[in-house]
């Protein structure tokens, strides 16, 4: 019982629940920042030795974080039997995250590709702290503004694939000739149109004949357009969300009444 | 009449004309997705036969669909004679579209430039799908906005087709002499406007004279308040859709009278 | 008097004076296109003589009108005596603008730099076609609401100058001995200033040094809040126009009287 | 008291307080603008000794305000002793921004770097003119939408921030190998990462790798939703704030009663 204190998010022993959830935190931020360490060659070739020695001690601590929500399963993910509460935490998505930010240490020759990053992932769980505290509220309105207008903004979406599909097609027939490498193919069309209507515009591909160059030109004027769109939706959601939450406070003008 | 309950909209088939539906979309999004892939060297020298022959049957699906939808146009575009019935089909938008989208492969060598590309105009038919579900209505919003502050809408575009003009002729007359290869002539000029006004800003062709840099920095920061401007507008559209629907249900729940 | 019915606004002649407004619309349309025509060196190498005839025609006609509205300016700037009208009118902005279009031929050796460009300016008159047209009301309501704006824009101009000055102060200390080409003095760091914060990022002038980057990405973030700030101003803007207009037709709930 | 007549921001010496103002914020401009000037080696070469005199001149004059503003730093910063008064004013906000633009010039062998840019921060007294005029309200009133919608655009910067760590990671281990000279470590991802999600995209990095161009992608067009977040939030503050106002005085001409 002692130990599912430390894990339990709204539990008896919140005192000590939050010097471990803090510590976990400072952990996870320290264990982010000596992957960016690790990558600068020059820090890492004169802390290297460090940097390893943390990194063992960091997966070691965070097995054992993983161990103990495995252990206090039952009261976390209460189910009918104590291994179905065990395969609800792992299969469960926190349960997930912490595996992958241990699995590689303990798997380091059995994939090729580098799995650490994905201990990125527990930066999620920063979302928590967000909302224990006062910030829980702004996350929430963002999130339903987002929910409220996701029809919408799915139409916005589909509209601009459309027309990133077809500028790409377009793209294709007229530079593929003249620019063979820039626009090999279709998918590096793709590419050409997703930088030019987000308005970022690397410079790597761009057209140089004249209808090349038009396509191009409208597809960025539309990207206005589109950025206009999902900015006057989210606009228009937020206003709405601030004028119920007004209302709720609101009188009928007649009988006096509240209305709500 | 069976045939016809296959292509109509809202039908008494309304089981069959789904599956129909289903089938032509899939067959769409495949050879979009065939055309993709004919256009990548490294797959259509493995798989060109493949597409090949997906192409030839695709085509036949959709030549047999067209021959359908000729045949039951005196249902689908009603007129006071059979012919002026299919003439109406053939010169109608999607009627266009279909043909349009199978002529490319019976008329492969009258015309020198790939018509394929076109078949992607039939991706709009999906917009027919949209029409059908739920999405109906957030397309209608985003529509009715965009059309209520058309006017408003098309003065900005003015407004900044009248900057784009004074910004390319004045360029061209201060960067062309120091930079013949990227401004040699005013339309160059117009191609450097578009991309700063947008914010896209390739870098292919830049200002290098202090004058030029200065009307580059005026127009990068008149293209800010150019992007506000339909922002602004499209926002307060949204809004307006949200208050007028709200207004329609606006009465007290406790006396029942209308709240202004 | 009935010449004075040509070059009227609102005269007694409006057909005429329409047919002499659209004529006159469509000359400077055409030699905007030719002066577009005449910069591109293929076109006017094989039409340059023609283009050199229309250009004759043009200034001809515009001479011609600008004679016209001179000899009436005692009736569209009236004053005491025919010599201050016709002043009123040289030194009006559209006698400066229509000076200006035909100057340039006239004396064409006086100054080196062409002046022909500020033909462009004739564009404006445009705006004069909207005036009489349904598009007034939108040029009306976008103009008023960037007046009624004009402090809150001014000041976000001020802030977002400040903080261009300062970050090309800085820049200019961390990237100018590193890139000494690049970032030679303050106002080549300030048009850096400039093309980031506005987003266009040309890739001209970037830093390259840690701090640089630093620097550059957090002006990079804070231009994405400086277009934000606009944006909200005008949204608010068109917004609050819309219910004062909706304000206009509303009556009191209490003694339902209109309110003004 | 005189000497504080000419400091004081409300004391009866209105006039020549005003004077006085002026004065220094005319030096203010012309000694950042002799900054600007002695950067351009062209013009330092030649005005170097003018720049000189006047940079010395303007230092004089920036220690005397400095001095005078210690000397009556009892009335501006009162305390219960002088000295208490004097250590109030040199570690506030203008005090200390006051002494680092006259220090570097006393202190120019001390440190390395060049401090003179410190003075740009003089600067931020033009808000002190801002306080006193008209435009007053304005600054008020951005910021405090600002600060209303304060927690919403910290939660839309952490998710940013997040979404910022975790493509780097991503990046640097799609591209680090192709790439290694543009993609050495997470911090010149992170750099990338930025110049993507503001939109900038400078193209002095970007993904050459299929996965990463998608990765680059998803992230340009996300950097478009968080571009449409804060101003969506800020749009809501905006016509919160006019609402609010407006509400204040809201009666009835009529009858005078409340409307809700």
């Amino acid at each position: 019982m002692k130990i599912y204190q430390l894990v339990a998010k709204d539990g008896q022993g919140r005192r000590i629940s939050r010097v471990f959830d803090y510590f976990i935190m400072t952990l996870i931020l320290l264990s982010v920042l000596a992957i960016i360490l690790e990558s600068i060659k020059e820090v890492n070739s004169q802390f290297g030795s460090v940097l390893w020695v943390f990194n063992i001690i960091s997966v070691v601590v965070f097995s054992i974080e993983y161990l103990i929500r495995l252990y206090v399963s039952d009261l976390t993910h209460p189910s009918t039997s104590r291994i179905k509460s065990a395969c609800r935490f792992v299969f469960s998505a926190y349960g997930l995250i912490d595996l992958l930010a241990i699995l590689p240490f303990y798997l380091p020759m059995l994939i090729r590709m580098d799995l650490r990053f994905i201990r990125t992932l527990r930066l999620t769980r920063f979302l928590r702290i967000l909302k224990m505290n006062r910030y829980n509220d702004s996350l929430d309105l963002i999130w339903s503004v987002i929910k409220e207008k996701r029809s919408e903004l799915m139409v916005t979406g589909f509209i601009s694939f459309l027309l990133l599909l077809f500028a790409s097609f377009v793209m294709y027939y007229i530079e593929g000739e003249q620019q063979p490498e820039q626009f090999p193919n279709i998918l590096a069309s793709f590419w050409w149109a997703v930088a030019t209507l987000t308005t970022v515009g690397y410079g790597d591909v761009y057209p140089i004949t004249g209808l090349g160059k038009v396509i191009s030109g409208l597809i960025a004027i539309m990207g206005v357009g589109i950025i206009a769109l999902p900015t006057g939706l989210i606009s228009a959601g937020f206003m709405n969300k601030i004028e119920d939450k007004k209302k709720d406070l609101n009188t009928c003008p007649h009988c006096g009444k509240e209305i709500d």
